[in-house]
């Protein structure tokens, strides 16, 4: 799935000769101002009240950027969240880490 | 192949019974959290020296709450990059944006 | 004030052979990074129950590294706030403000 | 110094009965999507050529934000700066940190 996003994302790119701008600092600047805008949906608001159209267009970004950064350095996303979900699993054992929002370096 | 990785991430918080603490706006806050962990990478550095073994896994941090976000929402995550990439079209025609970085609104 | 405070930061940071490193665009993420670990010590969390020993650490780096690029421009930090609320004394006329949490382009 | 500052934001904020919205949490918020304004004005560019009158605006709301956090637990802004080089003096000692931009957990 992500490929074929990715494609996408890219064709866009490079239609409008963006490439030279997209350097990994820089999408990595970029992913954050998008998080921020996205956090921005929620801000003086119960979560429940955001709007939920624009969630769709700053997630959208977000998943852009991220899916971005990620064909840099050629990275399948599929297995460096399940890579991530197994190390967490160390830091987060289910014994210490139920029903508490704890940090790990805190459990 | 979200699907897939949702569920992993969906069987990874409840196990911990962490789903009392997943509203959309604190997810939006990890979100924007986790960004910030990976702009850190890039900190007082060139691009070129980043530490990929850690991109990887803030990288993963980010998708995997992009993606917890989506399930609240039950957005397709294909389909809203695809309609904001479309939207981006008109927003950035490529005979003004082509070759420049300018935002939207300084075309 | 912040003469004060800014002599200090610039000593240690002189000390440290660190200018090379404090370009005004790794100031600017470093501001944002700090301000993302604040943040996190609200993560998960009721605003009252926040750790107010680490809200004083990280508002402090805030604090410091948002000074720092103010000095990079020689900026007046009284002045231009000053300044900021006359502007959003325009954007936000009490008439129309008051009482919502509204953003000035949806007043 | 602050303390004026500080006077003409709560002035500001009390004119739109805008209390009822500023908890910590969504001041903290506010401060994370105000500092990625601030990068913003970096993205895609070399700090040279970022727009120093917009730099004053963000940073200016860069500031309000974390004096109105400071106000809300009665810091004094100036002590817990010192206090934080202070601690700076110890996780980043002269000898190991010079020269370097490394993490103190790094050095």
């Amino acid at each position: 799935m992500t490929e074929e996003i990715t494609a996408a994302l890219l064709k866009f790119r490079d239609e409008r000769d963006w490439a030279q701008f997209h350097n990994p600092k820089d999408l990595a600047l970029a992913l954050s101002i998008e998080s921020a805008e996205l956090l921005e949906l929620f801000l003086w608001k119960n979560a429940e009240d955001a709007n939920v159209d624009k969630i769709k267009e700053e997630l959208a970004d977000v998943f852009s950027y991220a899916l971005l950064l990620a064909e840099k350095y050629n990275l399948d996303v599929k297995q460096i969240i399940l890579d991530k979900i197994k190390l967490n699993d160390t830091k987060y054992p289910v014994g210490k880490a139920k029903g508490t929002a704890k940090k790990y370096n805190e459990l």
